[in-house]
């Protein structure tokens, strides 16, 4: 069943540095960037020990790595010419100076107070460029999170398929199958630990799979992604076992009317406070505000959680461009608790739904 | 099936304070550790966000994190006073400071550059102060690495017991199978990305599960680990499915007698070099010595990767109280490779094997 997912390819990489070129002029002539998630956006290549020089003349562009990875960064990066050594930081330094690069930017966000002493030259601190760029998504990277999210949609659909969600599975049981489920379809990874949360421990946001079983009668919150080709998917849903109470109607009719409303907020530009208390106010109106204890949602990318955040003391705009989730819960402890989370990415046309799963009330 | 495994009492949490405290006095008055793998060593905090300050003075000790972690602070580091912040290491160095502490360390190699640039006070760098204490396991840290290597021999058990490593099983149907297993015997996390590789893959050291399929006459190699309350075991056996060639026995043989030796070597003060040659010399002396690719082994513990690491490279000398893992290889490049690996702790009376899987040659 499984597929190979091809990395986006090198013109994506050249664009990505290009568009990092453009930040570049006033502040350094290059940059080396040393986290490996952003070496990885920057260049394709996941190795474990490698930076990137990048010029304002593209001619300077260089990866560098170490002997381990001679196959594995010709296939991956192959357009870059490759700098092969141990300490790939100071030698991509050593190498901007003697090319004659005046000021050598590096990533004081990622590099070490005992890195940068052992780094020479006029050295330029700059702080989150590359993940300022990391925010807005390109068509492939989009199409790799569209895909990410199709396998966990899938994944999700087998299990219940398999009559997994039934009484006297345990919570420890469903999610090890929804993972089995995700590798099977081409996930390289689970994005995060699998959350399986059955009747009480639902209202836990963050419960780690017990050997509990589930009951009829139980809300039971799955909150998963799938990482493919690097790229994480998020998604949250829960259901009614057997028979629905009252109660838990009235819940999760409530978090679903809050994540529409943040989902509708989603526009280019909005201010990202305003898109939480979107959502936000429509739990707080309905008296359940004190149970809703997290914020609303997250940017998804190579990492499973990345800029921008959604909450209530985040500052800023929401780019088009934006991958994110939305994800509102109302948790009632020792009782039960819904969330509601779909991965989505932000449009001037409006939300683009990566997570397609259905998530009308549902009782199973 | 799963058990509940506690983590050590916080009386070896303070011992681990008290043998830092013994390292500190000519550096500084204080040490404010940030590294969240020495946070969880030193406090058995395991929250994301948190730094912990020691003092010479045991009446200073302190560890930060914040507000999302009041409850669970008080769980695991019940015995420290707790100060809540975001900025868990601006914090603890701003409180030394007003506590009276003159020279406050930090760790250098892992505060980045614009962290350190907000941190006020006489601050005095230090690097691999609790990386060093780590090379040595207490009594309760040997127990978990045990308990951890219980897991992966009996998840291994139990999938040889199931069938599952026989002709039209994929590699990734037997990965994925293993994993279920340690987690179901209480395993948090598997070590790392389990290696199932059979056939002509069993020759490459680190390759990924795919859904090739076994056949008989492969080599299978599995290389796969479980963390138990943050510890890692590490083991990797090789099997033949069906029957046997000569050439298969012979490498198999070769590796195994190599391991022994590597093993054998494993005594307190013995250079890291010299454990390495023990095992090398046996497979270089047969002629395989460009087959064996990569170091003879390295530490386990909260990290799958940690000091001392045992190659050709290595220096310094293996202490008493070492956990490692010893694993040479032959690859045979497009027909098959053997490696053999067991995780153990260097103790005055031989080594403490902890993975006690058979290794004798086995033809499944």
């Amino acid at each position: 069943m499984a597929q190979p997912w091809n990395p986006p390819p090198s013109a994506d990489h050249r664009a990505r540095r290009d568009r990092l070129r453009g930040l570049l002029t006033d502040t350094a002539d290059v940059l080396v960037v040393s986290d490996l998630i952003n070496v990885r956006y920057l260049t394709g290549f996941t190795g474990s020990n490698a930076a990137v020089l990048v010029g304002t003349d593209p001619a300077a562009d260089r990866i560098s790595t170490d002997g381990r990875y001679l196959t594995q960064v010709a296939e991956q990066s192959g357009d870059l010419e490759a700098v092969i050594a141990r300490n790939c930081l100071g030698e991509l330094v050593e190498h901007a100076g003697k090319d004659g690069a005046v000021r050598i930017g590096f990533e004081e966000h990622i590099v070490t107070v005992a890195a940068h002493r052992d780094l020479d030259g006029d050295l330029v601190g700059t702080s989150g460029l590359v993940e300022r760029l990391r925010e807005v998504k390109d068509a492939g990277e989009v199409d790799l999170l569209r895909r990410a999210c199709a396998v966990a949609d899938e994944a999700l659909a087998a299990i219940i398929e398999r009559g997994l969600l039934s009484p006297g599975r345990t919570e420890r049981e469903v999610a090890r199958a929804l993972e089995w489920e995700m590798y099977e379809r081409g996930a390289d990874a689970v994005s995060f630990e699998t959350i399986v949360a059955a009747g009480a421990n639902s209202a836990i946001p963050h419960h780690r799979p017990t050997s509990a079983a589930l009951a009829a009668g139980d809300f039971v919150k799955i909150d998963f992604g799938a990482a493919v080709a690097g790229y994480h998917s998020d998604m949250t849903r829960t259901y009614v076992l057997g028979h629905a109470a009252d109660w838990q109607r009235e819940i999760y009719d409530l978090v679903a009317a809050a994540q529409a409303a943040g989902r509708a907020a989603l526009s280019p530009g909005a201010d990202l406070r305003g898109v939480d208390a979107a959502a936000r106010s429509v739990i707080a109106d309905a008296g359940y505000g004190d149970k809703y204890v997290h914020g609303l949602g997250h940017g998804i990318g190579l990492q499973i959680h990345e800029a921008p955040g959604i909450g209530s003391a985040a500052a800023g705009t929401l780019p088009c461009g934006a991958a994110v989730t939305v994800e509102p819960g109302v948790y009632l402890p020792g009782r039960g608790g819904v969330r509601i989370e779909d991965s989505l990415v932000v449009t001037e046309g409006g939300p683009d739904l990566l997570t397609t799963t259905d998530k009308t009330f549902t009782v199973i």
